[in-house]
């Protein structure tokens, strides 16, 4: 995980222990860990098994990576979601609903926020921001997989259609909540298994296992990074499940107050407030 | 600019002189030089006014400005290219020759390359690589326009069509020559003025006035930064004139010996050799 101190300060890396508390692993950036993590693998591992920690609700936790690259999202990878999303209008870039091959589109980088943060959907004045919780992959330095974390890939769904390609509308500053933690691959014996499930003030939304991905993690690292050079700590966010808020009649809007929780079975949960 | 020594070594700032020489500005990046940009303007007039420098041609040069946050482009913003783009076939995204609001994507930051580096169309195992000369615009602090630059919109057009949202077809390593150098706005009496061409061994394929532009310089800054925050340092190249490969019947692929020249008045010739 990546934190801050409850006095503030530098950025630091730490690891979860047995009695869930933070073990501080010193100040640094998770890209410098990833591209490092050969040597220091048993370092980390030996800290979480050994030394007692902060516990975790005294730190302010951030965003487990910050990329040096991209934060890449594919649209229209669960088949239900893909049906539901041509059926509300706003998807004014395709005509099929499912795709032939995966659409990846970026989130800017100064949409990322961490789990402890607020997002500002009252700076929307079109009032349709929406939810979307989604499985993140983490790469290493060899466009492996690295780790999983949690995405929200929020959207003001009104600039999505206005601007055709997705960017703008998934980019407004706060949009991109991550975490809470990292957890490395090796911790995940089968990642089709896991679920992906998002609440609004505790009301169930979404809820689908990775199984039930179009295109699934192996395929969309191989596909994107057949063209495009992928770098340690980038990150793709997978897909969202249906039961976004414009899949209801009618639409379920973000508004100020709300509370969006996305979980996914041993990464936890990723809670944030709108404001 | 933003250079290389001849002998190597970390990244370097400088200037162009009178004589046309590459005075030194010490190491940096052009990011922390237009953070400084109030402080450190004066300096930099009065290296440009009094030293001598490297012959131009000895050093490397690099990507102006690597922005920490986002490469965005504008799809569609000739009113003639859009028309060449319809009628090609390769827009899978938008029924609207002529968008309403401003198409905004993103190119890798993984795709960038300076005006001395090769573009390796021969890796496009489709065979579909093509050039989009372009004015690219760089943002100060407070979302202003700091300077200009070239940035040839290199794009895949067959990964393009294939998946739907452009980021894909626009991020092969290599795809996003940038430079040579960055001019400040304040040396750029009227933008609307400039013109763009583009050459492919020579032969004329785009040239049109930035006053064609369908959303202007401040349109655009205005319209993404309404949304998303933009950083110091970020670039949005504004859209490519007609005259594209794919503009023509058959078209015309670039193909490994090809050699690109974007020129922009007052800024140079961004000259890149495909290999």
């Amino acid at each position: 995980m990546t934190y801050e101190r409850p006095e503030g300060g530098a950025e630091r890396l730490g690891v979860l222990n047995d009695a869930g508390e933070v073990v501080d692993l010193g100040p640094g950036s998770m890209q410098g860990l990833i591209a490092d993590w050969p040597e220091r693998a048993d370092e980390v591992a030996a800290a979480a098994a050994t030394r007692s920690g902060l516990p975790l609700g005294a730190v302010r936790l951030l965003a487990p990576v910050r990329p040096r690259n991209n934060i890449m999202c594919v649209g229209k990878n669960y088949a239900a979601h893909a049906q539901e999303f041509a059926g509300s209008g706003f998807d004014a870039s395709q005509q099929q609903a499912v795709p032939d091959a995966p659409v990846i589109f970026t989130k800017a980088l100064s949409s990322l926020v961490g789990p402890d943060d607020a997002v500002r959907v009252s700076a929307d004045d079109t009032g349709t921001s929406d939810y979307e919780g989604e499985l993140a992959v983490v790469l290493g330095p060899d466009q492996e997989v690295f780790g999983y974390t949690i995405v929200n890939d929020l959207t003001v769904r009104e600039l999505q259609r206005r601007h055709v390609q997705f960017f703008v509308g998934k980019s407004a500053a706060t949009y991109c909540p991550m975490g809470p933690v990292l957890v490395t691959a090796d911790e995940v014996p089968d990642v089709r298994e896991l679920w992906v499930r998002t609440t609004v003030n505790g009301e169930p939304r979404q809820a689908a296992p990775v199984a039930d991905l179009i295109f699934d993690v192996a395929t969309l690292v191989a596909t994107i990074g057949a063209y495009v050079r992928l770098e340690a700590g980038d990150v793709i966010a997978t897909g969202t499940p249906a039961g976004v808020g414009i899949g209801f009649d009618p639409p379920k809007y973000l508004c100020p107050g709300d509370v969006v929780e996305v979980s996914v079975d041993g990464i936890g949960t990723l809670r944030n407030t709108c404001v």
